[in-house]
């Protein structure tokens, strides 16, 4: 059955906003506005980078400890691309790329991934219920990333 | 004459599916799925890599051959930007920003270039009828890009 | 009060052409066509360079006297990602993030940083009414950026 135009229209801005959302995600993480980020979750909120060598941490206050250290501006610089997202009501899914700039050890670092993202609408706005991480790689800038793409062959 | 909200809405739906279509390349291509990517095309679709130094494949069966070439996950991280839509029914064309990281006989590569596309919309799902790719480089990361774009200009 | 669906749909479409705007300044600024650059400002358009070490250059005239420097094509190959966008009637606001490819006598440069923009709609045609361009960094690609990440957070 065709949706109603009704129906269309709060899904496209279902999609709008949901795209904002990590857009804010990316504003708030160069900032270092580590709190902000967080209110852009869930109270449940759950973030995930088991597959990025990082730690899971579930709830506002989990998420708060972890988004600290975003404090520095500049240290992560992420670029978000090519969303995909499923709307299903008031909750979503997706997929989004990540490309983005660090700095480590005083060093370059470049860093292409992507979430998988749940969302939630709650109070008339859309959050991150989940996001999980996995980076592709992310290597020194002077290194490249051919060694860590060999490593990913050989393991999978 | 001003469009309908209804031809509106049927626009904005086509523009969402057109830029989501293009992200679903990304990912497939990023995990090595050459005939999800395949999928993506019209049966008649056409990849025109003439301007990338690369082959023209013309159809499914030419174009299966073609992408079985991204069999190996994260050889190829492609990234879209800059997206620009002009939708007619069920056609539609437009042009968008590539950014990508390559593996190239086990060497770090990255590439800038852009898409000329052109969108279909067959059985109720857009695809792609053609791809034209043009690389303004495509080069070692550890080389850049600066005598790539001496060349362009030499010729131009 | 909600929003009637006539208003969510102006809000969906002038959102897509703001995202469109940005989209074809990066494809006339990446093949040299300043003047095209120009004609999507309004006609007292407002480059504001400042915080990036560039001039501001106010009006038709002195855009395209800055634009003309963007002639060779592929010396500076931009991207825009993570677009935060703000509708009120016909104005508008918006912040995205710039990545951008460079050449700087004769050497490969990576930039990242982001626009403050300022969007009015006018003959109903969305332009730019003002871009506030900051960089977070902008250096050879073998230099990277943990320097200038360095230098931003000694300053702030």
């Amino acid at each position: 059955m065709d949706k109603t135009i009704e129906q269309q229209v709060r899904d496209l801005t279902a999609r709008e906003e949901i795209k904002e959302l990590t857009a804010r995600y990316c504003l708030h993480v160069v900032r270092g506005e580590g709190e902000a980020v967080v209110q852009l979750f869930t109270e449940d909120g759950v973030f995930d980078g088991t597959n990025a060598g990082i730690n899971v941490a579930r709830g506002s206050q989990a998420l708060l400890e972890f988004y600290k250290a975003v404090r520095e501006p500049e240290q992560a610089i992420p670029f978000i691309h090519n969303h995909i997202i499923e709307v299903d009501g008031d909750r979503a899914s997706g997929t989004c790329a990540l490309e983005g700039r660090f700095v480590r050890k005083g060093e370059s670092y470049t860093g292409a991934g992507m979430y998988e993202d749940k969302y939630r609408k709650e109070n008339g706005k859309w959050r991150f219920a989940e996001r999980k991480l996995r980076f592709y790689h992310m290597v020194p800038l002077k290194t490249g990333w051919a060694e860590a793409a060999r490593e990913t062959k050989s393991k999978s």
